[in-house]
């Protein structure tokens, strides 16, 4: 950490919080300039605020050097972490694609969609039974029934369930059912329910905020393991941005960032980055290109019948096109 | 809402999406061009999900005419909400100030502080007992003795408290001694607390999210009003933008926006808008002079001690010279 | 300046990179701790490139300490700039009004708006002549005939003119006629403009870029004032954000920071910001409120016929509905 | 476009609004319902200004249907359009990879560079003569001297050359030397530079502004193609988000979003949308993935040295590595 002082800061206020971070287990070396000085911070600074040391009205600016998170960071934990569901690997140069409807909406609706991406060669089937809807007025999910649907799919297909844990009243009725628990992108800074899903034993699929910064992502990350559950998968699935044309615009740049300073596996989510199906081989394509460790696709057999997301559902054929590209990259990769 | 069809859409497409839009009780009236042609419905079509009719391969666009938000909406309500909490009143033309602490930190720094707000006019006291923070190493809140704190102060300055409720799990025990709920910008689309929020019969302060559309911001009160709680307050905090000098970038163009479209009162939050404490006070001034119902700021006697968000709060001397400023301008507005 | 090494950087190139610092004229102090090391750089970083200290791969990070910026800086200038334009003062507390037309369409049209914004106490005449348009088909502007209205209208009414330069080619010509040389948004950043504006003796009215942070925004004032023209005016217009409801989002919080890191005057454009003349009226109040020193306004007494922005244009008797609120504030702050 | 009139808009305004669009060679279609009118119009709509209509106090919003553009437009060229640069073809199916340094800087340096990229197999020779920087006080390039010098690395090369043309003052010169005229990011909206850039008969490399929208882009390349150049090739480079961790946000969403609306080639700038030389290899392979027709790259050897941009340079073998590895994918794609 790096605190910058006014340019007129008194000598002795300078020297009090020196001492005072002396104080908290740093390091301080001062550096005087003619104008400025800079008070260098070496330790571990990840308990200090640094709003506090700014609310002095002689400091400048804070500046910090070291990333707040240290579980989810590569610096303490050097190899890919490998999370293991069921019979599939997810990080560490597996490629593991998770596909199924938006939302679970019937038995005949479910387990047709589920063959199908299972035939094409999915590893996982999503599919929501709580939905968060912006609308009060929108479909909001089957609820258990729709978990149920959901076992009776990996019965039959073999595949895994990944399905989106909403809220506390509703964790352990999802987490019953579930392989994996899906943490979506409005409640990545919900801190109870990280706290919660950190408590399980349950892999966590989190999703990155709407408007959450990196850092923020992998503090949202560190939250769940910091309460003991290492098995996180992060999920890039689009930012806010000016631009409309798209719903969201897909970081894909964020996947070499967390590559580089944490050791999570980290997939992407083409359908709700874009919210148009056309877009979403292409942008799969780059994901896998990038160096995602996956994908997670919507899919329907009868999108202009789907309760919800149909614009961006891909029919089955255009899923299959999108695994044989996906596939051929991958191995280049 | 406006359906308009790609270039070469078949006519019978264009047909069977007409009737199938009347089957959901809108009229449809057909504008065929050399080119394009366009559906134009005309009824309630709040229920009706853009998604599905865009996953037509036919459909070029769908453009929404009517704001999705109802209970909210000033079309169906016209004059201002007011919102009674004690002897206060919130909407209609008053100014209210809620100030302190970002957090209760013991009893006599709350005290401390409740006593100099009530001294310079403030109207309620804020002050959080369960604290969103966003790396899981930082100070959490006092939790319930905070709320008792808290009740300890109404009791002596006779101020109504509000603070936040971060989850479904604490609800009950916040609700028994607040007299405004706060939502936060991080839980503004946490669906399952709106909705219990909306079965309480307590004012809600629902914060605006960082990254949230005005019309997003409008659903999620709607979403507290669906369920029976009318008396909801908006709260405007700031956005996130590319801009790094101030926190958050206060959007105050949102207030004129909303006072327009919708009946309920907008307070303003200048303090996480900018983390910086130097412009609470012009920020203050501006919020009022556009039209905010109110104010809510954070205050410490000794910021630099603080254990959240020092670098915003004001000192008592300044918070009093907001308080003159912002009286003189509420006079004019 | 700091530079933060990477947790493994070796101890040569630590003292390489600290010798070459020194050979640029700064002293460098050197902070090492358990995982990292940091280098505080203390003198005039201003000519350093953090990108090629960047590019050398042990080094993790480098922050600036100092603003880039210098002429545009309060710190070697704490007094407020006032620019003089005839007989008014732009900045040093005084709130100047510039109004007209977004377009000079037709002699009638321009004397009409002027006599009616000079009525109602406006300071300025504003007008384009050369218009900068997204759309190659839009009208373009009357080119030289539109200066020579506007310089009608100013010996009519006795206001000086700002109208917007957009090219080397009719610098001249536009620099004939104006008293003040608008820099539009999309222009911010052409260095080569900023500096034909610079050699110029003409005050220059210097718009803030969509997407421009506080400190381009100051640095482009930079390129005008290192070429030897110190009298620039800054203009907040509105930034690009994710909301869609106005044109831009008004950033207010701009006046204050620029007020405390410069000494140059700064008005506000509310026309531009919104896009929508209801809201003109609420953000000038506010504008004025935050500190601002003075506003640029659009009017027009037939906005539905406007050849350009009608929509965020004001009909006279809201302009002096305007006036008079933003006078009554003015007084106050 | 559609118009959506207020609530209670009176009949006869409805009436006359539908009379000025006919008589604007529109076809109006009225629906009216309960609450709210709307007017379809079909037609050629490019040339009528939405601002215009919206200034009418009874119109609740405008909504426009056709893209503004037409000559960029693929509903009126449905091929690709394929760019000749010497024995070069840009767009239609081939991957054109462009390298070379941010600036050249001296002789060696540049022919150092030129040989490196052609051994490793670039197309072309990217350099810049005249620079584009934030800061006065920035290397602003060799000008002429260095387009001699490209000039002299193309003879022994056989590359095209590709630099940046950055005013109207030096457009000349710059067309004397290149091969591609580059027009940069902060001029994309530099409106007279497009219009002679137009005028030319030079292929133009258009890069999109940091907050362009895709419309504004393409409405850009609208400006350049309406004064008779449709060699015109268009350049994703990153867009300005909240995310600070790269320097902006690369779009690659935008490729195929412009691959459907537009016929013009489009290729992918990773080096300058990043900042970070470990990201270019990563954002190139997904570039190409995503269907970008080409690449453009900043290569140094000695990036530690560079007089720009040295943080995003490639060394030598880097780029050999990103080459081999992109043509791969291209194989695949």
């Amino acid at each position: 950490m790096v605190i910058v002082m006014k340019s007129k800061a008194p000598k002795e206020e300078i020297e009090r919080i020196k001492k005072k971070m002396e104080s908290l287990g740093c390091q301080v070396q001062l550096t005087e300039g003619e104008n400025q000085s800079i008070l260098g911070l070496i330790g571990d600074t990840r308990k200090i605020d640094p709003s506090q040391i700014q609310a002095n009205e002689h400091v400048e600016k804070v500046l910090r050097v070291q990333h707040p998170f240290k579980l989810a960071s590569r610096m303490f934990h050097p190899e890919d972490t490998i999370v293991k569901v069921g019979n599939q690997q997810i990080g560490g140069g597996n490629i593991v694609v998770m596909a199924g409807p938006c939302a679970v909406e019937s038995e005949e609706q479910l387990m047709t969609i589920a063959r199908i991406v299972k035939e094409h060669g999915a590893h996982m089937l999503r599919g929501g039974a709580f939905k968060p809807r912006t609308s009060p007025y929108s479909f909001q999910g089957l609820g258990e029934e729709g978990l149920k649907l959901l076992r009776k799919a990996k019965e039959e297909t073999g595949m895994p369930i990944v399905t989106e844990v909403m809220c506390l009243e509703t964790f352990d009725v999802v987490a019953e059912y579930t392989d994996i628990l899906q943490i979506g992108a409005r409640n990545m800074q919900n801190f109870a329910l990280l706290k919660k899903a950190g408590k399980s034993k349950i892999p966590v699929l989190l999703k990155r905020g709407l408007s959450a910064t990196i850092e923020e992502f992998l503090m949202s990350a560190e939250y769940i393991m910091s309460e003991g559950n290492p098995n996180v998968i992060l999920c890039e699935r689009g930012i806010r941005t000016f631009e409309t044309y798209t719903r969201n615009t897909l970081d894909l740049s964020a996947i070499p960032v967390i590559k580089e300073v944490s050791h999570l596996p980290i997939i992407v989510d083409p359908s709700h980055a874009t919210g148009k199906w056309a877009m979403v081989e292409p942008l799969s394509r780059a994901a896998i290109a990038v160096g995602a460790d996956g994908l997670i696709i919507e899919v329907h057999h009868q999108p202009e019948l789907a309760l919800s997301d149909g614009a961006q559902s891909l029919k089955p054929e255009k899923f299959g096109k999108l695994m044989h590209a996906v596939k051929r990259i991958a191995a280049l990769v």
